[in-house]
């Protein structure tokens, strides 16, 4: 298949971009002396994630217990379930182990790690637990110098468990798009999860792993003393709401919806594409921010920016793109029907979801579908 | 299964709701004179389009050639595909029909209809074509009183295709909130759709088939004289932009997602359950509307409402569960972790997208996995 004959609409990978993305990431965290591992979430597809691994990456994120199953499958051992375990998910937790899978699970309150460390001893099953540390009031997490973190720790230690270390994620670093500020966020995420590894070492605690990481503070750190590892995620495909914060240009966006022009309402200025939120997503991650880019920026079915082409609206089959400066009374011959389109996304994360498959465009225009999974 | 060891997160279907919305609709068109043909976008599975047609619907309406292909092979024959054809996408058109699928597809345009005939010569296939009637400027269609009706309609008979109807979308009745506001957009989807079909006629041209429909206008219209027959989707399962729209009642949403507690922030009042945008979907729907429900209002693991504890922020998969009036300082007794909640849904048709099967819920709590598909 070739981009020009792919129904639409079709989520696309510009490969040569991804693997830009992914050598970018990858050199930064060489460079800073850590370990990467990156967040599967965002793509959920074995062809992404071989190519993470092939550059460098040391096992992966994940963000359900369905992606850590699918890449164990793939051949990937060393995983961590980044979404604080509860109780009724520990037998699936199990069974991965058993099976051979070195899965981390992590926690971030008393009454969980009681309950790891009574069902691992009650299933003769030493968990790897890592304990995670709230760096900014973002979401979950205990604060570093909460004298609960310890408790946990020894609550693991106690019952029997590993305790296998420390991780934050800096959720709050999209909210940013300085350079100054991203350095800062970046450095009080380090500084903080650091600070809990050594209070738990001060403690008598074991704590191997620090690991740390968002996309926008991976790629903004100065330093990453006494860290260990960095994860990240949506660097892999970048989105306009990186671009936003300012941490990739719109030509690094490797993910883009391609579509076609169904139609017009002239009057208005307006060309109607197949490509609505189930194509793109119902993510407006862009709304808050300083540019906001509607449903998407309208790119050339070759990848070139359309000016200030917007999806303006988008209902579920149907988007709507209209340009922002001035209604362009000409569309029916800026883009008339059948006009093939790219819409940059707001969100790979979310874009990416919608679609059973990726259709990965190399160089010359060839195309072949990578599949991805959803569901839990 | 029952509801109490289902994994979580999961989308759940309440049984009774929704056969109750079903004959709600039905009923009401039933007292209207009109055939009804549902809009199976909203859930795309099987189980819940076969009580639909065991309840009086007559075909249904699709919003992807990939719906038409998986309810044709499930026995339904008589399909609209609501989204204007362009011609990429004719040879998969061409192929349903040729299996004996009723297939109907929609124009609003003379360059597309005149493809269309030229395509169905070439093929020696008679399509049956709708024009599409813009009602109130929501999106795509041709005004009632312009001269390109009858030039489309005109270029598709001469074409030798069959010209079977108008169809209209009033798209718009979303944005209202009183009975008077709805009973008058239903009469202006209802008179300016007859009005389109009347100058067909007058023309001397046949329009058959007068269809018209959006789930708060099919609730709200007073009486349909001229319509045919009526399309709606989301009334199936019903869901809070529906609850601020005026047409339902929270006890009447049928779908909601089933999520556990997996920690807190005692000091903001926050409960983090498992269930983020991934599960619930990013539509925001209520955002603009009179009342925002952030992602979703909480009710018991039994479906109670939890008077304004709600969804009040999203990661991919952690929700942040707040009470609205007040942070609820308690959090941690009135939501202990591990406590299992149900989220009432912004908008069905984009949360149920999320999820690879429904978990449909009898009254005695057992549960059956329902499937549903995406994808183009």
């Amino acid at each position: 298949m070739s981009i020009h004959t792919l129904n639409t609409p079709a989520a696309l990978i510009d490969v040569a971009r991804m693997r830009h993305n992914i050598d970018r990431m990858q050199s930064q965290l060489d460079k800073l002396g850590v370990r990467f591992r990156p967040h599967v979430k965002t793509t959920k597809c074995k062809q992404v994630v071989e190519a993470q691994v092939a550059a460098g990456a040391c096992g992966i994120t994940v963000s359900t217990l369905k992606e850590a199953e699918q890449f164990f499958m793939n051949g990937v051992r060393d995983i961590v379930y980044a979404v604080g375990i509860v109780p009724t998910k520990l037998p699936q937790a199990l069974a991965l182990r058993q099976q051979g899978c070195d899965l981390k699970i992590v926690v971030d309150s008393l009454q969980v790690a009681r309950a790891v460390a009574d069902f691992g001893r009650e299933h003769d099953e030493r968990f790897e637990v890592w304990v995670e540390i709230d760096v900014d009031g973002h979401r979950s997490g205990i604060q570093a110098d909460d004298d609960l973190l310890v408790e946990v720790g020894r609550a693991l230690v106690e019952g029997g468990m590993t305790l296998g270390g420390v991780l934050a994620h800096a959720g709050s670093s999209y909210e940013y798009n300085t350079r100054a500020a991203l350095v800062q966020i970046a450095e009080q995420e380090r500084s903080r999860t650091v600070r809990a590894a050594e209070r738990l070492r001060a403690a008598g605690l074991p704590c191997p792993v620090v690991s740390v990481g968002s996309t926008p503070t991976a790629l903004s750190a100065e330093h990453l003393e006494g860290v260990t590892e960095v994860r990240a995620g949506v660097y892999v495909m970048f989105d306009l709401v990186m671009h936003n914060v300012g941490v990739c240009d719109l030509e690094n966006i490797a993910l883009s919806v391609l579509t076609t022009v169904i139609g017009h309402q002239e009057d208005k200025g307006w060309a109607i594409v197949d490509a609505g939120w189930m194509a793109l997503s119902r993510d407006r991650g862009t709304q808050k921010q300083a540019h906001d880019f509607g449903y998407g920026q309208v790119c050339t079915e070759d990848g070139r920016v359309l000016g200030d082409y917007l999806v303006s609206g988008a209902n579920q089959e149907h988007g709507i793109v209209a340009r922002v400066s001035k209604p362009d009374v000409n569309i029916t011959e800026t883009l008339p029907i059948g006009t093939r389109l790219r819409i940059l996304p707001n969100h790979a994360c979310a874009t990416g979801a919608q679609h059973p498959e990726y259709q990965a465009v190399n160089t010359d225009g060839s195309t072949e579908a990578w599949p991805r999974f959803y569901g839990w």
